[in-house]
């Protein structure tokens, strides 16, 4: 991407992890993962500007912060603490369209208290990846004045959270959630009116991931529908979500503003991301991407939904 | 609509039914129902050259005809035969996604054998609604040259009758089902191998139907998404499906050409016809629209799905 001064920062939270996945293609163990880690590379194809903020343990492997340094990401803020990387076991159905937690070891995550360093807190872009909503809220205590902070969450807040994660919707511009966390945060099965009743929460936006159906996004000015490129070849969904907050935050940052009209390109540039990292394992989707292939497939994504107006 | 001669004729071939239908709002007895009633019901918005064949029974409604025949619908070829009418018995879970056949009586459909009249042999679209196979083929063998002939099916045939269903795929040109049955159908779960499968079993065309996802085409000139309306208030999914290809079809009928972008703008339509379908029980839902009013939700799907592209 071409570099531009008009370039907003954005500060990612998140968590950086090895995944151990079992699915239709045999047990791969110790793979890169973590939100922070498919955020991050997401968004650093948009802007240089990108900072993130985590833990590793001392097991973590240096190359993989070497590698974002490489894409100009900001990893100062990337504790390495006593103890071990959190780690998180997984199992997808043989269709990949299901996932169940065999195991998750919270190692160096479970006492990981967020300290924003001074040149971070007056980021522009904030985007707290899923992880503890104390922890989101830690942070949003310490950064300045954001224009915009987008957060993620998931089903294990929303059940034994419920009190501390409301506290965090109710200070973000937009939450990001897969369907089944909106009809159980909002408790309602239609996902217009789950939608509605999680914006009486207090955000803005509320958009809704519905994996190969696409995203939805709800917010003042409407509805607007993101369409999920049908892919022959899917082979780990893990970080489809992340990827896909990393494409439409990056975007954002590279485009310096926040009217309704890019943020609907930035949530087919999320599309587009969120694309490439299911075709490969770990974050191997988002490595070694060029502007023209990035700019390919949004095209792709534009033909795939492009019709003439009907004249009745 | 403005009536033009380059209007095509549109035989549609389906079931008319009475249906039982349980769900989160209550039991409704003895709705109108089948694939061949919302079909003509959707099409004839777009077409004064609808025609339809089917078998009632003695029990049937002929205020149910005639409302057809005042919407311009041709029903000579709908058949009354000694006994009851189809009737169909379903359960939809709370949140209306899925729902069971508790119970089909087949009725005068047990027996039927559609006899199309010379009128109608010169058909140039025909439509196979949802109906045994066997009577699927028997319609293909009476019609002459259509241009077009597209078919729905069902699980139910894929279990039962999948020779015969091979023998109708392979004389169509279109064929519309939806995701779960395009799985089943290919044995593949991956919804764009599938579909290069069905492909191989002879339509030049595939349309799978994915609900409150939308729908894709697979064909030739690659893939189209069209999306669904995310409406805040859904009573009966019944005939939602039906509606979607009566709009597709009555659509292409009216615009008098097959070109890939008349395609598009009438797999719109059908989410259109869809989504009007699923906010009311029975046929309610297609009832006294008007051409602004389909214009218009024509317009909220465009809107829905409109971006700009990104400049990277």
């Amino acid at each position: 991407m071409h570099q531009r001064s008009a370039h907003r920062s954005l500060l990612v939270v998140g968590s950086v992890a090895y995944d151990d996945i079992d699915g239709p293609f045999g047990l791969h163990k110790n793979l890169l993962g973590g939100s922070a880690s498919f955020i991050a590379r997401a968004a650093a194809y948009f802007t240089n500007k990108v900072a993130i903020v985590g833990v590793v343990g001392e097991d973590f492997e240096q190359k993989y912060l070497d590698e974002l340094t490489a894409q100009h990401v900001d990893v100062s803020g990337v504790e390495r603490a006593k103890g071990e990387t959190f780690h998180w076991v997984g199992k997808y159905a043989p269709d990949l369209a299901t996932r169940e937690t065999i195991d998750t070891r919270l190692g160096v995550f479970g006492t990981f208290q967020p300290k924003i360093r001074d040149a971070h807190k007056d980021a522009q872009l904030v985007l707290l990846g899923n992880i503890d909503p104390p922890l989101q809220l830690d942070v949003l205590n310490q950064v300045r004045a954001p224009a915009l902070v987008a957060m993620d969450t998931m089903n294990l807040w929303i059940d034994i959270k419920r009190k501390d994660l409301l506290a965090v919707i109710a200070r973000v511009h937009t939450i990001m959630l897969n369907d089944e966390e909106a009809r159980q945060l909002a408790e309602e099965h239609n996902l217009r009116r789950a939608a509605a009743k999680i914006l009486k929460m207090g955000p803005t936006s509320v958009i809704i991931k519905r994996g190969d159906a696409g995203a939805l996004l709800f917010h003042g000015g409407g509805a607007f529908a993101a369409p999920a490129m049908p892919l022959a070849d899917v082979k780990d969904p893990t970080g489809a979500g992340d990827s896909f907050a990393g494409g439409l935050m990056g975007y954002l940052a590279y485009a310096g503003d926040l009217s309704p009209s890019t943020i609907r390109t930035a949530m087919i540039m999320g599309s587009v991301m969120g694309s490439f990292a299911v075709e490969q394992f770990s974050v191997d989707g988002l490595r070694g991407l060029t502007t023209q292939r990035i700019q390919q497939r949004f095209d792709e994504l534009s033909e795939l939904v492009r019709f003439d107006r009907a004249a009745l």
